[in-house]
């Protein structure tokens, strides 16, 4: 068997232009429509202006606009719960997204706490978090990684519910949220970390696979050699490694040992082009949700109740 | 084999003497130190007073003072959120206990999010089960039958890190936070609910099988059979059947096929007498914990931060 790919990169330019598109619909029955996101950037990190320049990039090809909040490396915690708040005020404003990392002394859990629920479109806040976390809990938002990997297994059209699947990482960004996404779509999921013995052993059997570990290479393809469901494996990794063949003298690869793994499985994301491009896009999806939401109960924000999003 | 059984009760008795024990200790240092749990019970159902009365003589016997607060059926949810506001504000009182269900006029989940997170000593605020799903999260309290179960495992000496472990049941109060606890343990954790497919197949190489179902004897004991690992079983269960040898007219039974099950687990929870004891025992400790973070504070319950509860 030679595996199929998940063609992560059409998938998430496929929504992006869904999005723009009904950005571009609302407007045309109602100009007033102005979906606009906020991000706000602590330091000067290389990898922070590089996500961020992406996530700017995508919003205007949607046409929705950013509004870029740049502090400095010196700013203090109050400062930056200052500015927040300023956001979460401000109607004109629909998601607001605080880059991480921030800096040491500024408290990450108390910023991005301090982002208004409705406005959370990064979906780390504990409202958010803990809706996600409830049997039938609504969120405002899911997370943009874990939201793009369901959407990915929707796309392909690949059966949740009654499967048996593993997902390697506990992360609070990645391995805990897909682990909920998936069982509240009625998966029924092994949550494996670094402690897990005979990690190969819980592959055998498994449906989906999503692998979230920050480990180049570490899943062998043989581990799946010997599962006949025909596996889909997600793989979330986004390792760099040296490769003087290129110009930038390394190349970025998952944490599935890609080459070997497509002997064995049905399908399968590919790294750099898989997960990756999907978390902008969600991410894309989830600032016009917001904005939606707003302007359907004609600007006042305030007024309505957690909507559950349509996962199924 | 012959499984030996987990004696809930005695544990349970012996953390209740421990409970009191402290407290004696304690106030025989500082006679102002005086826990006190506040409940309240809406409505007159009989399930309900019974567990009150119940949670009231163990506080009793452990010397921890009940104010307890009965509000008839037709109190509005304003009144009740009221009530427990008053209590959150009280600071003779360290705990606040709201017992469920609630008339279906009176919205649950915004009654037990508002009593404050460091009276919460049931753990089903949204403070302290947020911490509870974060990978370091740090809760006042974790939720008494939960909790309790850990406990259980912890008295018998039993290896929680390196285990596979498989949760039957994925309730907000049962299956899910026992789940959260497990991976935070470091086992592999398994979750499975109504739509897992071929459940037994799961138990087959599993060391630790938590089920929380509700469903009288619906895990067979012939399903761990062929289980070589010498599998702990938590029948959290508790599940009411007809028996006319009973004066009652009825027995309780767990969600575990008992006597079959005997033969081939290594050890096993008995209903009654298992899980069910510890609920109340974890409550008492929870209230002590409470009483003790305000004591050791000299009464500024104000001014502490979080800390983490010493799960190892
Ligand atoms: N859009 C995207 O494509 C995104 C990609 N990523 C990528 O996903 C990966 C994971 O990120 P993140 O979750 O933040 O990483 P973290 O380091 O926060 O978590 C890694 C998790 O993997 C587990 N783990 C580590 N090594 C092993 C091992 N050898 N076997 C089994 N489990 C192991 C850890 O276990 P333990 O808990 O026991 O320590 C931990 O739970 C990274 O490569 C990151 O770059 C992340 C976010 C977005
Ligand atoms: N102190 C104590 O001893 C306590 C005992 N209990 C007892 O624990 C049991 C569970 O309580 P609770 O969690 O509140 O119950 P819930 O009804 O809220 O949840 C039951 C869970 O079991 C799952 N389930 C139901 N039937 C099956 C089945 N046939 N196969 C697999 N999974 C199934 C359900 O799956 P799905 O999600 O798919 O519907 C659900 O997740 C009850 O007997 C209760 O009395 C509860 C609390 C305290």
């Amino acid at each position: 068997m030679s595996a199929q790919l998940i063609d992560g990169k059409s998938c998430a330019q496929a929504i992006r232009s869904e999005v723009a598109q009904e950005i571009v619909d609302i407007k045309s029955r109602d100009p007033s429509f102005k979906p606009c996101l906020a991000i706000v950037q602590v330091s000067d990190r290389q990898d922070s202006s590089t996500y961020v320049r992406m996530k700017c990039k995508a919003a205007a090809e949607a046409d929705i606009k950013t509004e870029f909040v740049h502090l400095n490396e010196d700013v203090s915690e109050a400062q930056v719960l200052e500015k927040v708040s300023e956001l979460n005020e401000d109607p004109s404003i629909h998601g607001v997204l605080v880059q991480l990392p921030l800096p040491a002394h500024i408290n990450e859990d108390k910023v991005t706490s301090s982002v208004l629920a409705r406005k959370d479109v990064d979906g780390f806040g504990p409202f958010n978090v803990g809706e996600l976390n409830k049997r039938s809990g609504k969120p405002f938002f899911y997370p943009c990684t874990p939201l793009g990997i369901i959407e990915l297994l929707k796309r392909y059209e690949i059966t949740i519910s009654g499967t048996k699947s593993v997902v390697i990482g506990r992360s609070d960004i990645v391995g805990s949220p897909v682990a909920e996404l998936l069982k509240s779509l009625d998966s029924t999921v092994t949550v494996a970390h670094s402690k897990t013995q005979n990690l190969e052993s819980y592959l055998e059997d498994a449906d989906i696979v999503v692998v979230g570990i920050g480990c180049a290479q570490f899943v062998k393809g043989e581990w799946f050699k010997n599962n006949k469901r025909g596996v889909v494996v997600i793989d979330v990794g986004t390792n760099y490694v040296e490769d003087p063949s290129k110009k930038s003298g390394y190349r970025s690869v998952g944490d599935v040992e890609f080459e070997e793994a497509l002997k064995y499985v049905r399908l399968i994301t590919p790294v750099p082009g898989g997960v990756g491009p999907m978390t902008v896009a969600m991410l894309m999806k989830n600032t016009l949700t917001a904005a939606k939401r707003e302007w359907e109960n004609g600007g006042k924000l305030r007024k309505f109740e957690p909507l559950p999003l349509n996962l199924q």
